[in-house]
This record gives structure tokens, C-alpha cells and sequence, in this order.
């Protein structure tokens, strides 16, 4: 299928992906009576005694702003608000396809981090939780920490967590399909930007302690002249400390057990990956051209190949997270997504896979009713025990 | 019915009035590389290129944001955001089930103009427009005047302007009952907030040109002390200069042929009916208890008197104008709601009433078909005749 042509056909019939449905209908003074004046203010009075009946009494419980800027939508760039929508709309969709989630598509026409922060906040009482979406690093970093400081809901940016979540999941089939531990292992990161800096961190938290980062520039090594100006790649490289700081990717791959790629195309050559320990395992996400293709991977020795593609074996796929994610956030009224529930969320994918197990299987596939509610079980689960549910 | 109570039990049941549904099933990869991933690429470069394609391929050219402060919420005051979200909704769900718009319940968690008008205003890309709803006067006005000189979409205060619309068509068909014109009948208002400063302006822009204004502290005139602070009477003083300042409402009415009441309970006696001039025409709106009940009005000598109320002839109802208002706005691709496309609204919903024109039918009724449509291609014709119109 042409899917440009068709998807650009199907967005002109369709004039829009979501429709806003009242639950229920309104054909008498009655109905306009129960559901709006005179009785709908007995329940504005209940609310106003008791903010936390929202709740209970609108759709706040079960709401989530997908929320963006426009500047890094898809692979395509700052775009803008406007062009941005059908992204936004699209996600819209999958949360209530795959989470039974109401979300609400908002674009935000503003690349200032105190515009976005204020609109966003100022709305926190129409919403159970807030999920931004393609904004540009490192603006995305602040902005989500500053609403984090700001609002009592969840703020989750899915590019950055959602795709950790995914990954770590992955990593942690991958290592039990290869028997290492994420604690002896080396692992080497292409793309030190939002989602690159948020795999790095789940895995780091995990127990990952030896760790490379490369980005355009090669190595990021405490010391690198640039990260004078950039408090972000400077946490890393303190974090990572790399005994290696010349070289780039290549050198930073020798010997490397584990390849995360959220880069560019191709980055990776097949000797590159002979030079890594045994049964090396890789994931090249560059999309919608890896940083190495599957193929050449496997020739050249990789024990385990995840790609972000639907038409390969082990789909790094943003929708096995984010759905279960927000439900067991919004199951248990969470007043953020904190650390143990995204590795709750991933411990519980990885055990989605079970007895099948395999180098060709290590996550369960997108369409797999069982994800969303095993995920948000954990996540609710993992909210209750670290005292941020308020459900 | 109790409908405090049974509207409460409604709302803990319905738990949010509004579901957020996609338009198409998600159940293939081939679905969501349609509605998402890798297709949404394309509808996206199409907006970059072509900005106004928002409204051909994503939702924006059916969609509205209904948004509040939550400072004037029905009768019940300041009551902030969250408490105010159900009357949102509904509002929301009155939006779908009258005139088959989209509409998004959006609460501001803020009193200050700045926040309001900013909010809103970098939102506006994912909409075709904007309902204001019981945002507290003054500050209605300048969030509505400042949000109107910066967007390029309606910037509509339901409050003033479609209570405004009803009152028009009313005022339009009694004056036909009575067979008294607009330019030659003199008028009294009772309430200088929202709704008042919007009926006058409006009944002023059709030829009224004898009009009393009151507010709690009497007679709005020139040189009136409290005035020097308050640019907004201030200005409703100048249009209307009374040649009567002293004596409050009694003095006002005494001889007036029109009585239009956004105020207070029980404001106005049968003997203030008696002073009016010969069939004198009274809407007293005032919520839930009007400022004099219809029987003693009728008892008094009023020829046609209307509330606000369900359960008495004449019901002014914003339900009657605000989705056709809308309807037409979105289908003509408005840029503003101009005065002239508020003056169709009240001609067409006063045409309506055609033949069966009689004292106690000077409105159609609030669930008759056919009064969207009217109203709505009024509204069309008049963006398209004034310039307004993008489609």
C-alpha cells in the first residue's frame, strides 16, 4: 500500500480522528435538566466543597491532554502546531483504542518553555494526566520537570519514558535470552537526545554501570568542550564516565554487548558489530531506516535485533507502553509516574512473553489485548506501593 | 423530581458526560500505519505547507473549546475550575446534541486576565473556535476583546452574546405582538453585568435608541461617581444618557414599554408594571426565581413577559442561538462572530416562530429541529455577506 497517498486520503474522508460523544442523550427538558441547568449544579457544589469529587463526578478521572508544540514531530521536524494535530489526533485514538483512555489533542502555538509550561498547567484541573509529545530536546527535559513541580497529575513525555519503557523491557528479554546481566554488561548508546537520554536513565536505574553515549559528535565524555553550555549531556557523561573518549561509535562499540540506536541511518557497519562481545544485542531504532538493517545485523553475529519496524521480528513499539501506562496511572489516581512505575511497566512486558521466549521474540506484539491491562495493573500496582495513588 | 439529587446520582453514574471516540477501528497494523505511524506523515506536511488544510484534515473545523475560569458559574458564583467542569461538559454535550459540533470542556485555573487570554490564545490552532462561559464581568469583557484581536478564529462569551441573540428575537416578536418599534419604544435594563451590557448593545446596534440602564446601585448615568473607575458603564452611560438619574428601577419604568431583567429575585412590583406605558413587554430573567413572577406581571398588565425558566411560556433559552450560532461560524469558517452575525441569528430564530406568533409564543422551542439549521445558515450567509467567511 502507498501509505502516504492512502493515509492522506483517509484523513480527507475522515475530517478529523476523533469525535466528542455525550453519554448520554438529550430529548426532553429532562434530560437538559439532569445533565445541564437547573440539577448540574448540585454537582459544581459537591466539587467546590470537594475538589478531589472531580474525580468522580466529570470525566477528569479517565482524561489525558496529549499535548505538543510541533517542534519535533515524527521525523519531521518543527513543524508546528497546526501540522502537528493529525499526530496528536492519531495518538488520541490509540489511547482509547488500546487504553480505554479519553485524550484530548492540544497544541500549544509556542516554542517558549514558559508558554508551554503555563498553558499546560493552568489546565491541570480538566485533566487526570498530561502526555507531551514531540517536543525538541532539551527543551522537552525542562519542560517536563517543570510542570512535574507544577501539577498534582501525571506528566509523562512519551518519547522520552514510553520508549525507555519498551527498550528496558527488551533489554531485559534480550539479556535472558543471552544469559548476561545488566549489571556486567557494556552497553553503547547512538542519540544522546529525548529518548536516548531517557533509555539510558531507566536502564541506568535498573543497574546498568558501564555505559557509553555517543551523539553527533562522537563520545560524551566529562570534559567535552561543548557540554560547557549543556547541563543535560554533562549529568551523562558524569554519570557514564567513559574510559574511552576517541573514536566515536566505533570505538565506543568495541567489545559493547548492548547497541541502542535512536540516531540516524546506518550508523552501524557489520564490522562494527563483529567487534562487539558475543552474542551481541542491538537495537537500532532510527526511523523508519535503522541505524543497521536486521539483516546484516544477524550476519555479522548479533544474537538479538529489535528495530522500531512493524515488518521485522521484535518491534520496539511506543504502543506497548503508554496505553497501560496512563490506565494504571489513572486507575490508581497517581499524582505523577514516578521511576518504580515505568520499571514496573517494563518488568511487566517483559513478562508478557512467557514460555515463548525467543531471539525473535522478546516482546509481546502491539495487538495483544493482554498488554495494556497487565501494564496497567503493574503501574497502579507500583503507585500504591510508593505512596503517590490517591485511589 | 428532586433534581438536585437526581442530577448528583446522573453525574456519580455518568462519572464525565463525554467520550472521546475515534472515528475508525484500530485493529490491523495496516490501521495504524493509516491513522499513525508512518502515514500521518503526509496530512502533516500538507498543514506545514498549507496551514488552512487543519481544517480539511484534522477535526478544527467542527471543533470548539468551551473554557471557564469557573468565577460566574450559573448562579453559584466563584466556585473555581474544577467545580465548574460539569457545567462544561454539559455545555459541551448541549453543543453536540443541538448542532453536531465538537466541543472540549476546558477549565483555566486562573482569575488573572493575562493567564485567561494567554492560555486560550495559544491554543487556538487546534480549534475553529472558542465558547467563554461564566467568566465573571468585567473581566469577561477585555478577555473576550483581547482574545478576539489576537486569534484568528470566533471568540464568542455565550453569557453575553447568545443570551443577547434570544433576548433580540424576543424583544423582535413581542414589539410584532404589540405592533410598537424598536426605534420609538423606550426600554430598561435591570443589570449592567454580562448579559445586560450584551441584550443592550445588541438591541442598540437594531435601532434602540431610548434605553435605561440600572445595576444595584440605581440609575447608570453620566457623572455617576462610582463610574470614574469603570470605563464599562462608563460607556454604557454615554450611549444611553437618561434624562431621569434619580429614583432607581421604580423611576426607570415608569412609562418604559420594555423591561429586561439579568438581575435579582422579586426587583420589580406590579405597581412598577402598572407605571409602564400601555402594553408593556417584560423579560425577567433573573435565575431561578425571576424579578417579578409572569402571573403578577400578567395580572398587572404586561402583554408579553418571557423568563428563563422551562415551566412558564416564552422560556429564553441560550440553547435556542449558541449551537446554530457556532454551526454557521464553523461551516462558513468564520473569523470572527461579527455583529452582523449575531443580528441573522435573532432574525432567523424570530422568523421561526412564523404564524403561530402570539403572546405566549415568541420563541421557538428549544428542542425544535429545525432551529440550528435556521440559525446556522443565517449565521453563514451573514460571515459570508461581511467578509468574515473562509469557506
Amino acid at each position: 500500500m502507498n501509505y502516504p497517498e492512502e493515509s492522506l486520503k483517509r484523513h480527507r474522508e475522515w475530517r478529523g480522528k476523533l469525535s466528542i460523544t455525550p453519554k448520554m442523550e438529550i430529548r426532553s427538558r429532562e434530560d437538559l435538566s439532569l445533565a445541564y441547568t437547573p440539577g448540574v449544579a448540585q454537582p459544581c457544589l459537591e466539587i467546590q466543597a470537594h475538589p478531589e469529587l472531580s474525580y468522580e463526578l466529570t470525566g477528569r478521572w479517565n482524561t489525558v491532554a496529549v499535548v505538543t508544540d510541533g517542534t519535533a514531530v515524527l521525523g519531521l521536524g518543527d513543524i508546528g502546531p497546526e501540522a502537528g494535530m493529525p499526530v496528536m489526533e492519531g495518538k488520541c485514538v490509540l489511547f482509547k483504542a488500546f487504553g480505554g483512555v479519553d485524550a484530548i489533542p492540544l497544541c500549544v502555538g509556542s516554542k517558549d518553555v514558559d508558554d508551554i509550561v503555563n498553558t499546560v498547567a493552568l489546565l491541570q484541573g480538566s485533566f487526570g494526566g498530561v502526555n507531551l509529545e514531540d517536543i525538541s530536546a532539551p527543551r522537552c527535559f525542562e519542560v517536563e520537570r517543570r510542570l512535574q513541580a507544577r501539577c498534582s497529575i501525571p506528566i509523562f513525555h512519551d518519547d522520552q519514558h514510553g520508549t525507555a519503557i519498551v527498550v528496558a523491557a527488551a533489554v531485559e528479554n534480550a539479556l535472558k535470552v543471552t544469559g548476561k546481566k545488566l549489571s556486567e554488561i557494556r552497553a553503547v548508546f547512538s542519540g544522546a537526545g529525548a529518548a536516548g537520554t531517557a533509555i539510558f536513565k531507566l536502564l541506568w536505574s535498573m543497574g546498568l554501570r558501564h555505559a557509553v553515549l555517543c551523539d553527533i559528535k562522537g563520545i560524551v565524555y566529562p570534559g567535552r568542550p561543548d557540554l560547557e553550555s549543556d547541563p543535560y549531556l554533562r549529568e551523562l557523561a558524569e554519570m557514564t564516565r567513559p574510559s574511552v573518549t576517541q573514536g566515536g561509535l566505533a570505538a565506543a562499540l568495541a567489545g559493547a554487548d548492548l547497541f541502542v540506536g535512536v540516531s540516524a541511518p546506518n550508523l552501524v557497519t557489520p564490522e562494527m558489530v563483529r567487534s562487539m562481545a558475543s552474542e551481541p544485542i542491538l537495537f537500532p531504532m532510527a526511523n523508519p531506516t535503522p541505524e543497521i538493517m536486521p539483516d546484516l545485523a544477524r550476519a555479522a553475529g548479533a544474537a538479538v535485533v529489535g528495530t522500531g519496524r512493524s515488518d521485522f521480528a521484535n518491534q520496539i513499539n511506543n504502543v506497548l507502553a503508554f496505553p497501560g501506562v496512563f490506565r494504571g496511572a489513572l486507575d490508581a489516581r497517581a499524582s505523577r509516574i514516578n521511576e518504580e512505575m515505568k520499571l514496573a511497566a517494563a518488568h511487566a512486558l517483559a513478562g508478557l512473553v512467557g514460555d515463548k521466549l525467543s531471539r525473535d521474540y522478546i516482546l509481546p506484539l502491539a495487538f495483544d489485548p493482554a498488554v495494556c491491562p497487565a501494564v496497567a495493573a503493574a503501574v497502579a500496582q507500583a503507585a500504591r506501593d510508593t505512596g503517590v495513588a490517591r485511589a
